[in-house]
């Protein structure tokens, strides 16, 4: 990721407010959960809620304090083992699959470990003439942090979420009145444009090395699919017709048995879903979340048509929506779920994340850096589509127009969905 | 299991009596428990602590409250679905391997679940002429409480030993001193003898139908293997030597790398072991424990013995050992750890089970029992071996001469051991 | 196994002619096999026709010629690390659950191995005297071999019996009449028998020491189950009460969607199943082949009735069919079927191997051969049942009443039925 | 696939001389073999030999003769089921994994099929005026039929290479003589090039739809990486340093225990692998092959370069050898065998296909066709990587500039290689 473009003129002080700002803003997504809730792993992708809040504070004692701040003493020298997700630079670490058999530290504990680095990196923040360098990595935890704010999300509603009893996170805001959606597409004309981050600002290496590219005439849906028109799919048989699937993808659903996006059941001839405020019926007009790479492409070919590519995204998106609007649905605004579209917004930010037909791959330009945070991205470049624009469960300060995400194409328990393109 | 047997004079009083005692003793086990510690489960066969308390909860509700207290209200509708371990009669059930998936019903809520259900035993009690085949199950349900009371001594070392920062349950007792071990072994002569469970009290339907067999003369060892034998057995390279062990052992310990039993490694040259008390150096005098079948029984080949069969260890019992002596190492001296042989007692009793060389199989008299207790032992007579005799983890008042544990060959997270024995 | 028995007036010749006719069997049942039947494994338990034809070989060649024919030298060195099957004594040995994915050596290179093996075998066994131990080690080739024979019988048909196009091994005998079948029970009274072989003959370790044991009087069916009586089962719903399955059985049957035996399918509301002589209705006279001892054991438990021990079974079939008759269905008449019954046969031999309801453990005075030998028997004492009798594919001269066979309780590939008992 | 382009004129005769060429080669590849090797399946991507020699030939049975030869009787009416292999348009099929359990059809009885299907096509093609479609089909036919050689090649080796006899498939022709390599790199400029098909002969749907992309300037090697140079990997710890691998293949690495390319191991010092032509000492000058995506991959980063993407590929491999030279190592050579560079061969053409960094994804206009064979490429395109430029084992007039081939990361039992690339 880019370790440099701060100003010089940075005010230390600035920066202690946006640390706090984050480490706080971890902690209340956490507040309405019991002691339970976290520490346990029902897939291999969730991770205990407890080891998220112990992993972003880790990633500040380890990659800041303990090499920076002469004076620090490690909290405990078993937390490097225990908390380290996957990098190797590092050492050992505990295997990701079993996180969710550690009861031990408790919650209370990693609180307090917390509260000790909080101290001192506003101590070490405050009293230091922080280089360049380590302001470049300073950014890197909150943003990183920021990332940990959304798996949270993830995670917690899959702890919930498969609990018979579907316990309720947190009562939403109200939904929406009804909306009436066409089905406008945006054109971009053919041409050479640029691609990647070009700014001075925080960004990942991922987006780096801005480079241009080639792209034929195409169309962009101007919003995001709905929960109503992917109904609409299923009753028409989408999940049984093996000419709108992937390969793979038609034998995970046949393997796995699934009808409907994740958290969905039919009760009593309706579609319900389960949601972080509770079990609900299926709102038709909200977007559609919770559906797999496979499920978004064979929707799109259902309806003859395709997914952007990462790039066709991208500039149709600063073409259509240069600046993020203020209305974006973000976790800013603490509604938990995607929301009905309202008026004429592009929904190119917030909300869900959208699935690409582009694989995640390294730019013409890309370059690792040297030590664990060449770690950060580049070694998870293959067998992962990306998507684009954030959820409702990414801090708008955290969105760009050329940031990537990526998953790999079967996963659904995060926040996705998708728009529709074609070649003219 | 034996569903008639109390006098008709049973004096509810001293049931209720028994009945909070035993949930006491349960409520106990966990209390040195954080929350956290209660919701994990890191192998299939381990049970979150909390389900523990609820399903033995779920027994006295289930088979009691709801069927015979006119009044009672069941104090959750879900809990059936939630809490029932086996019981086909019973319908569906949450799969027993996402049982620590499970984050709500919090502690708390099980706690209140626990009281709640206390609350209305102790009127139904008191207030009701109970019935015979009542007190049988009510005395079925005690005893079932009892076995759950030692898995949850078993699952909590499991949560807890696992855990890299090896917490301590509890700071056992103080060791006794060294002491010296004689090899000394007990004749028993060719005969007929009678086994199974003879008298009025209560006792399982797999000890019943009292029945005759035939031994011929055997010794067997007048104490318990030490973990100081078992270290000369390790060093002798007997996990090497495939002519100690059954081809499924072998290959077991060859697959999984077992070099030494649960919860022990080796560090500088000394073998340590998790224990409830935290880490230790191996006490050579300690019985030997966490060792499965293949493992005891390879040990007594290259003793050049074998395990003695239930019957033999029966029969040797009774002879040797004919009251349950004061002194035996069980739950009610919460010493949660075997404990060195003292003088000459013969470790019949209490300290670790002893496993057997007798698959676990139906007696010639058994007979099912109708309806969901029906499945409380019949449907488990296949792939388990027997083992005998009770361990610190268990209630003096729940063991017998006749009673019989059984488990499969592999398993070794629970409190094992063994004697030798040679037909003579 | 017995290592000595054999009077020293043994007659070479007979030997000889004796080891003669079992290598010609084996070769006679593969007969109507074409090269590609020989090298193919659909499942871990069944090895390729090939494979059993130069592993019998290799037992002649490894632990007679090797050791005992100065001048012989060894066919191909690979063929011991190909062709040893379990023996840790013999070193390092391909893995069996990869048999099938080894096309050399060719089916001729085998035969050519047999050849060679056989010749080196007639010179050794006429031109020398041959010790006590040696003929043993003979008698036990010759025995093994016919185990063999019996596999080939159950693989090949499992090879031909899961290809779509039902090929058939070989057209059976013509069937026999209908037969009207009683419901007869033998009466065995209460006492202290005799178990086990306490002859002169051949026999394995697995049968030694003559002992006594007690049984209660109980009463044994007089036949064999048939697929007439099953059927019934069948359609009583047996697949899908829990109540007359152990638990694992009851799983395994869920698991694997699990409704009939082995090789059966309903067709047109037909029973059908593949044969050795191909595709047929199911004729309710034959006895029930094909069930594990799950299905076995609950079939019982449906009946009201348990199966037998296997010393219930031994001493019942030593008391009412004191001798093999003639008649018994055996390899020896090439039925390649279990036959309906005939007349009052108590169908104890042949047809069918039975289950008993004992596991496979070690009688109370067996002793493991020292060498490679002892691994025949001993170490697989452990999660299998006994089966008695013999089937179709058994060589008359290769079964006792003594004889214990064994299997895992979940196979059900080979001949396998059951008769019921009860205790009086 | 292009379903058109034939000129009106194609002469029946030589459209039945090339797919009577075509089918002779398949026949002459499987010469070599026995009985016995032509059905087993040592992993799932491996195919019997059989079922490549029956599947190719029920291609044309089921697309030409059954709907466009009225006379035209189907063979076997099983085949259909046994010999689709993933066309769901076709209906039910055998399991792929399960390929290698079918003994039936013999290998005889395929031939036959071959040649009953042959004499069919023989008349088909030579009696009736072929319409467009039906001349698109056919080639079609045999292009499938020239992929399917091609993994012929691949199993057989496997299936060979796995057999500790090390098994020759065929003398191969004598190795070239020591050549200096040097290390070139081919200048390519910035700019918008055309990429796909675009001319009037047979070619893949995958390819067509040319269309525009731009690239920036960039350097790629002027030939493979051979053997040896893969060596200095391997003696640098490049499989144990993780700062060179995908965290993916670096975890495959590790699970599986992977120090060296398929079919090689050191003995004595020296690095052997299995050829066709039985064990060797590895070459170094020959390209190394074997190897899957993360290796490539790795050995890349290892030498500071990357993969090229799929276009740099065509770009570079247009621009310095438009035309394909006589003299490269193709299947029409039958070498059998990647060969070390000759003079300054650029190796873009045959010796081992080419893994590049483009994940395999449809080309901007792609469309897939109608029925069964709209299933032949599009259903792949996820999770796969893109390779070029055919193999040793591909025919030379079935490769082109633009030709796509298409593999999971993982894989490495086909014949591959790598060339670098840097960005300028």
């Amino acid at each position: 990721m880019k370790l440099t473009t701060q100003e010089n003129t940075t005010n230390n002080q600035s920066l202690l407010k946006r640390y706090n700002e984050c480490r706080q803003i971890t902690e209340e997504i956490c507040e309405p959960l019991q002691p339970e809730d976290f520490v346990v792993q029902p897939v291999a992708e969730v991770s205990p809620p407890k080891w998220h809040l112990a992993h972003t504070t880790w990633f500040f004692e380890n990659f800041i304090l303990k090499d920076h701040m002469p004076e620090y003493k490690i909290f405990d020298d078993d937390y490097h083992f225990l908390f380290n997700s996957y990098y190797e630079t590092e050492g050992e670490r505990w295997q990701r699959s079993e996180r969710g058999f550690l009861t031990r530290p408790w919650v209370k504990e990693v609180m307090a470990y917390r509260d000790y680095v909080d101290e001192h990196m506003a101590q070490f923040i405050s009293q230091t003439t922080l280089s360049k360098s380590i302001i470049d990595v300073l950014e890197i935890g909150i943003n990183h942090e920021q990332q940990h704010q959304e798996l949270l999300v993830y995670d917690i509603k899959h702890i919930l979420g498969i609990n018979p009893l579907f316990p309720t996170y947190k009562t939403p805001i109200s939904k929406s009145e009804e909306v009436i959606l066409d089905q406008n597409f945006l054109d971009v004309a053919e041409g050479i444009y640029s691609i990647g981050y070009a700014g001075e600002n925080f960004h990942f290496d991922n987006e780096e090395g801005e480079h241009k590219a080639f792209v034929h005439a195409y169309r962009i849906q101007d919003r995001l699919i709905t929960a109503g028109e992917y109904i609409e799919f299923m009753e028409a048989g989408g999940y049984e017709d093996f000419n709108f699937w992937l390969m793979e993808g038609f034998e995970w659903a046949k393997g796995e048995k699934i009808k409907a996006p994740f958290y969905w059941f039919k009760e009593g001839g309706v579609w319900k879903h389960y949601t972080l405020g509770g079990l609900e019926e299926v709102n038709p007009n909200e977007p559609i979340t919770h559906i797999n790479y496979y499920e978004a492409d064979a929707f799109a070919k259902w309806k003859g048509k395709r997914l952007p590519t990462e790039f066709e995204w991208e500039i149709a998106c600063r073409q259509y929506e240069p600046t993020i609007p203020e209305s974006a649905n973000f976790l800013d605004q603490r509604s938990f779920r995607p929301m009905p579209r309202v008026g004429n917004s592009t929904q190119f930010f917030g909300d869900v994340w959208e699935w690409t037909n582009s694989a995640y791959a390294p730019y013409p330009f890309y370059q690792k850096v040297d030590g664990a945070l060449g770690e950060y991205n580049g070694k998870f470049m293959i067998n992962q589509m990306v998507l684009r624009g954030g959820s409702f469960a990414t801090m708008k300060n955290h969105i760009r127009h050329t940031y990537r995400n990526f998953f790999h194409p079967n996963l659904r328990w995060h926040f996705t969905g998708l728009r529709l393109a074609e070649t003219i």
